[in-house]
């Protein structure tokens, strides 16, 4: 019997963990020892917080394969340092000029802009290095389908286009086809690369992939409805951060649309249709199963 | 006989070819199609501009092994975009804060600091992205090798972390040591990897991987010496961007320590460095030597 409390903490423990091992500075060597100022801001933009649910789906999808969970963490970290810069460049003045982050000053709060921005850079660019190492698999043709994953989920036609468009969006208006593009890769794009960075790490065939992204994308909607949600009905407490933004901008969200309870049934229709994604795989996947489930019922 | 106008021309020219194609769209698509704004905004900060030293050097290093032009053509490309998203960054207003490069608008200038921040994050991105595609080479032992060759020259112990200590630098000062070590990462680790990219292209044994390794550290620091001479001697017409900088901020370069000509001899025994360390490669080296002895006398 699958244990998502169990499973997401001792996840997130393993990310953390990593992380920090990791950004304590002997990895982060190039031809000169890394600069202190710089992982000190690179810790602060990643470390302590965050519910680490990308590294969760690598391990999930990854379990799908019997892949262990100490062989899907490199690569979660990975995918969570891209999050994090993510969040660290989202954050700056330029961007959404926000001051709290998971209730703690934003990087260039409690650093400055030019630190932020460099380290939002370097977690970006380390990500690349952890998947390169053999520590991430033994097979270089595995890493480098996971660097490739990566880097188009994170891209120019995936996050950062999707972070783009919502920035355009802003300003000139967007359709409803629009809303569903930008969304899809602000932040489906980063949660189809986890799913399939588990799958590629668990040596999936194609037919295994093509479900597990269909499960991805689906997943991918449910997480971005439920923030939506959230950003109506929760506190700027409970989540750490600022909501009521999206209706304060007049940001064309579904729930603005659809209204709440529109939105809600939305929401329960979009995890089914992931669930059902993944009728083929049994019991192995009742982690990923138990992610969309969480989506849906997730509080913040 | 190494003609290095000739070839120097000619790799620029594939560059600029290339790297207009590789962001004409196709290949930047991910989960969806890529952003307009944020691909015009990355050519902006790549194309029409900049010598293209750094895929030359790519070039150079991995013809001592019989490799063809062509065959490295796509690794140049990636250094190219790691050199040109830390331009676009660099340029803003958090950063060096300047309007201009290579005589034309920043890209912050041209579009906004957010377009910017993203673009700049997209090259640094799709750098991964091209290494990571078979294109660039058949082996992927060879692609994960350049993979972290490129991430780690880039990253917090290398262009980032040097980049960082420059800016600490300027308002807590220097030791002559201090200068070394954050040119040496600034400047230095790019080219460094950029020599050691086409090391690694050819298949080069660990012994000649390690001479072209210290012929590429010499050639990073006349590099840079010859920048901070032109800052004192070029004007801004002449560098396409700002000069005077260091000295109006009061920059500890080696020419505020020893003077015009003190910096000019220094530069000459560095070349000479350079040059010596290929005294193994015979004739196919003949394109590294070139490029040392123009980094003592380029006028821009």
């Amino acid at each position: 019997m699958y244990d998502f409390s169990a499973d997401s903490a001792d996840c997130a423990r393993a990310i953390e963990a990593g992380l920090s091992d990791y950004l304590s500075g002997a990895r982060l060597s190039g031809p000169g020892p890394a600069a202190d100022r710089v992982i000190a801001a690179m810790r602060h933009g990643s470390l302590e917080g965050g519910k680490r649910l990308r590294p969760l789906l690598v391990r999930q999808a990854a379990a799908i394969f019997s892949v262990p969970r100490d062989a899907a963490l490199q690569a979660g970290m990975a995918v969570e340092m891209v999050h994090c810069y993510s969040l660290i460049h989202d954050d700056l003045p330029a961007m959404d000029d926000d001051d709290l982050r998971r209730g703690r000053p934003t990087v260039h709060k409690a650093y400055d802009e030019a630190t932020a921005i460099l380290a939002g850079d370097a977690l970006l660019t380390h990500a690349f290095a952890i998947l390169a190492a053999p520590a991430c698999h033994d097979d270089a043709e595995v890493r480098i389908r996971l660097v490739a994953e990566l880097a188009l989920g994170s891209g120019a036609g995936g996050m950062v286009g999707g972070q783009m468009r919502d920035i355009e969006g802003e300003t000139s208006g967007f359709t409803e086809a629009e809303i569903a593009t930008m969304q899809a890769m602000k932040t489906g794009a980063l949660i189809r690369a986890s799913v399939r960075m588990g799958a590629i790490l668990g040596g999936a065939d194609p037919r295994a992939l093509s479900a597990l992204t269909a499960y991805a994308e689906a997943a991918g909607r449910a997480f971005q409805l439920a923030d939506d949600i959230l950003d109506v009905t929760a506190t700027s407490e409970a989540m750490g951060k600022a909501t009521g933004k999206d209706a304060a901008l007049g940001k064309q969200t579904v729930v603005a649309r659809l209204g709440l309870e529109g939105a809600r049934a939305m929401l329960n229709a979009t995890v089914h249709e992931a669930i059902s994604a993944l009728r083929t795989f049994g019991p192995r996947a009742d982690g990923l199963r138990a992610t969309a489930h969480y989506f849906a019922s997730r509080e913040k």
